[in-house]
């Protein structure tokens, strides 16, 4: 059975920025005002967040519904985990995902510092050194024949890019421009050469830029 | 826990035609070439009829691959069923969608007319004779807390649309024009008063309609 390796929700500005230089614990993005990229998704009925009732049911809703739709495990870089640099100073700080994070499987971060693994509700984080190639065998076998969603950070998904791992990229690019920071592209068409692309803008002001591996 | 009633992957043409007037066992839509509606769904990777690998993975296969997810069962016109009319006269024929049907829940037919229940695979096929709000209550109940889908044909659909029950449609307008049979809609915006509604053109020639309840 194919089990795919999907990037899905990612937000970059029209720049292609996806996150500043500077991360800190209070901002995991490192921008001010990170919403701007991605508000869209939290006014869905589908965001996988959303705690109160609501929200539009349009185009932006078949993506963030999409997200848990045949997903086995996730693979995030350390920095979509939490600030830290170098070894784990405090293995009681669990992430910035709470005690109900929205993946619901098990959790891949890569990680060249070692840490026991550990569950939050129904999500299991685990903490792997290896290349992309091997952390995505770690992730299939845990997939239990799902796909495997790619979560980020933008240097995670440059690097399974570049070992050419990736089977499709959602990505949402917003109507609006930084200027410097952690870039996912120049340009979409740099993937061209390996992808098929269709872009499709959303009355909500963010173009979905849609690619799959020809 | 909220249930929707969503008709999904509905085909129209753009005069807001879904079937021809005359149905038969070989036209099940009474349409020559019906597959002018619905060969954009046809060229996706996760068509549920699609037997064979490949297919595309950009905006169409997004509501495609949609079409079971969080779906506990389905209602449907005896017309979707077979092209029979009154009392059924052959009980060995078990209607148009093989021994594999896509559904994989409880389906209800609507007739006025008794069958005993039967399974094909994992698909169970009950008979009920009843109005929109009391099958709907009865595909509530089997759904598992799950959405139940609308399945159509168009009368059906129009049935539950009077009846106020529909919480979300997603309509495929293709590029054809049909001139006359069962119509949907002379315009979208007949719907307009009850329901919001997006536009999505897809690369395919297609036109999704998304609406949701106001």
């Amino acid at each position: 059975m194919e089990q795919l390796l999907r990037v899905m929700n990612f937000n970059v500005s029209s720049d292609g920025i996806a996150a500043g230089e500077h991360q800190t614990l209070e901002l995991p993005f490192g921008l001010d005002r990170a919403e701007r990229l991605f508000s869209w998704a939290g006014a869905t009925a589908s965001w996988p967040m959303r705690t109160d009732p609501g929200g539009s049911r349009g185009l932006d809703d078949y993506f963030t519904r999409d997200f848990a739709r045949n997903i086995g495990a996730e693979i995030m870089g350390r920095n979509k985990f939490g600030p830290q640099r170098g070894p784990w100073q405090d293995h009681e700080w669990q992430g910035w995902w709470g005690g109900q994070p929205p993946f619901h499987t098990p959790v891949f971060v890569m990680t060249h510092h070692p840490r026991p693994s550990f569950a939050l509700s129904d999500t299991t984080f685990h903490f792997v050194d290896g290349d992309p190639t091997t952390v995505l065998a770690q992730a299939r076998a845990a997939a239990d024949g799902k796909d495997v969603r790619l979560g980020g950070g933008v240097t995670t998904i440059r690097q399974f890019l570049d070992a050419g791992l990736v089977d499709t990229l959602h990505v949402a690019v917003s109507p609006v421009k930084l200027g410097s920071g952690l870039k996912l592209w120049d340009s979409p068409d740099e993937l061209l050469d390996r992808f098929d692309l269709e872009v499709v803008p959303s009355p909500s002001g963010v173009a979905h830029h849609l690619f799959w591996r020809r």
